[in-house]
């Protein structure tokens, strides 16, 4: 109803899981570029809610800020877009490009289904770019194009022992405990300084080039205040790397869940039967989920102590992307965010995963650009989710311009260019 | 109104915490020795309650076993008591000695209210023995007494990071992991053969001379009768130790519980703010629990990685003890059994805690007598609790017959024995 509300043609498409919902506007004509908006509709679980100030479903404006989960990722991103729509089709009666807007709802599980949807619409969501507000800005004012994503390989361990619970007086001493096996397990993962220590594992990252590390230097970054704005030390990851480079341009492995045995109040006397981990993997270019997911396995099947069963699932994996961040599409962008913030943006690394971006480039063929409006510290994923109350309306300004940007034929041709391109070819690099 | 309607003279007698519940019977007479019975009306925590087949706190027979939490620890071993008790008061009119039944309601929790009540009514408490049926046999058919239990020290644990859950794509890399810190932690505990690490652990355990460990070599024990009965390998504990040593004379370090982060189903790319987890150690002679306590704030001070926060809390602690088997009160206990089960007992180990055995020699200074009827595998503190069917009357049986051997002058007296002794003495080694 919001994108009809707008003046696009809406239409929610059934698919395996959660349906896709699709807004078209097409009345620009063929000589005039496609632009497919990709969001999200649905968000991470709001647990634990008790660590919320207003409810997760109850947006609320507090401190120049709107706090609601989705509010950052993705849906009040996406409704940035939607509003960008409705301005050029309220106020001119059209928009400068045709325009898709596609919201899935099943990003936060690995989009399990939007790869088949887009194979199966390829002709409908053919296109000359895809737009991504799904990011963040550098800092506040400071517009950002990303150049790269890591990629994800997340999974379940269980570590069976006995087959039901024991009391740990009666049964204490020759039965292999499974939280022990399972915290000697994890405790395999990395060094003491911080870096994985899996057989092979950085046989595929790639080392980035002198001048690329430099740029990231550059930035406007204090590493004690990012510190301070989390309440942690910055003391994790790996030794010899920035803090930027360690988000962006290096892999991790992190346990994300741990649960096993008695955890409410007081003591249980219990020597549990199962104990499980949520480890995951952030991987950069060329690593793979699968290729990870084998060396992962490899080394928990070595390290797997006698006198317990592991079994790893994968929940879900994605593949790490690299920006071809020129040509025109990137003009128009920094075009657009110096019209709206009075900033050039600057080029940042992402440090998390949307998978679909290097499938959209794989399967429509067109360029990616990833230009989002959240800050730094935005609680994604986790309780008291915001976005900044002043990126509602500048994030809106800036899209309606690169809407109106990439609908412009390009003039003067720079020398060399050999005229007009074709609508297909002609925003990518 | 069980202990009324036994015949004894009952009262609940408020604590600080949950009341102790008293029955006496005092018509023995001056010179007929007194006997205090032990034994505690709370459980412990019934979850996880899906595995039980059937409710816990409704008790039902089945397959020759009384399925419900407390069956055998332990209100349904203090019952047994009631019932012997009732057996003497309703067919003789009498029993044989005079007798006291304190059901206490915090054993779980580690008594911290009795030892203040036993103090504060040490005169009316004042006894010859003390008997306490909250233990096992070792085999069907096999009825046992303790020359051991093992002491308690149990902590929480609990490891901060990041002021808040974070996400793991957009901030994980210098982010310290306090779920992966504590894993590392707790994977010192021990070396890679299950030996505890922790400076100094073993300085206070006593060696065993070898007579005492033959003795338990000879009692008939299959090892992997045991693993299989518990769906798991005897992989655990320190080498050089048989599963029975392992479990009865050394001590040990378990994880009791684990939790951090997400835990529910699927993927959730949190890297978590906190981390927890429950350690206990089972302690033998001379460890104590405040001995243990120091070396292990040591070591965990020792291991805290840079970029997190770690507490340590004592959540419970209990002495281990020693019993001194020999004299009067061995006699009636072996002639008992003897009469009621047609086997005289084994001297067995025990692996579990109960912190108060200590306590009451030290302030009644009467010997206790540890003669319990549960059976290996009874799933103590575990989902299907259970209690054998026939040991409900021998257990009665046995109890009674103990009751009268010890109202019975020592006849004839062995050469060397000086005459009758005084009630508060006779029963003592």
């Amino acid at each position: 109803s919001k994108l009809s509300g707008a003046g696009l043609e809406a239409e929610v498409v059934e698919t395996a899981g959660h349906p896709v919902v699709l807004g078209e506007w097409r009345g620009a004509g063929a000589e005039a570029p496609t632009v497919l908006v990709y969001g999200h509709y649905d968000v991470q679980p709001p647990d634990p809610l008790k660590l919320w100030t207003s409810p997760p479903f109850e947006p609320q404006f507090r401190e120049n800020r709107l706090y609601a989960r989705g509010s950052a990722d993705d849906k009040g991103q996406l409704y940035l877009h939607v509003k960008a729509a409705e301005a050029h089709l309220k106020g001119a009666g059209a928009l400068p490009v045709n325009l898709i807007i596609l919201a899935e709802g099943e990003e936060e599980v690995g989009s399990p289904n939007l790869v088949p949807f887009v194979e199966a619409h390829k002709e409908r969501l053919a296109c000359d770019a895809v737009v991504i507000s799904d990011t963040g800005m550098f800092a506040p004012g400071l517009p950002s194009l990303l150049f790269s994503l890591r990629g994800l390989a997340y999974f379940e361990i269980h570590v069976e022992g006995p087959s039901s619970d024991l009391h740990s007086g009666a049964y204490g001493g020759p039965v292999v405990n499974p939280a022990m096996a399972l915290s000697r397990m994890l405790a395999t993962l990395h060094d003491d300084r911080g870096r994985i220590v899996i057989d092979g594992f950085y046989d595929d990252v790639l080392d980035w080039d002198r001048e690329s590390r430099d740029a990231i230097r550059d930035l406007p970054f204090d590493e004690d205040d990012f510190a301070k704005s989390l309440g942690a030390a910055p003391e994790g990851g790996e030794p010899g790397f920035s803090v930027l480079e360690r988000l962006w341009i290096r892999p991790t492995c992190e346990v994300n869940g741990l649960l096993s045995g008695y955890t409410g109040e007081g003591a249980k006397t219990v020597l549990p039967a199962e104990a499980m981990a949520k480890v995951s993997f952030r991987l950069v270019s060329d690593q793979t989920p699968q290729g990870v997911a084998e060396l992962f396995r490899a080394h928990v099947a070595s390290v797997t102590p006698p006198g317990v069963t592991v079994t790893v699932e994968e929940l879900q994996g994605g593949m790490p992307w690299r920006a071809q961040l020129d040509g025109r599409l990137k003009e128009a962008a920094t075009s657009a965010l110096l019209k709206a913030f009075g900033s050039a943006p600057v080029l940042v690394g992402g440090g998390g995963s949307i998978p679909i971006v290097g499938e959209f480039e794989r399967i429509l063929d067109a360029p990616v650009l990833l230009m989002g409006f959240s800050l730094p510290g935005a609680n994604l994923h986790a309780p008291n989710e915001w976005f900044p109350e002043e990126n509602i309306e500048l994030g809106i300004r800036a899209l309606a311009y690169l809407y109106e940007e990439l609908g412009q034929p390009r003039t003067p041709q720079p020398p060399g260019d050999s005229g007009p391109l074709q609508p297909r070819q002609r925003l990518a690099k």
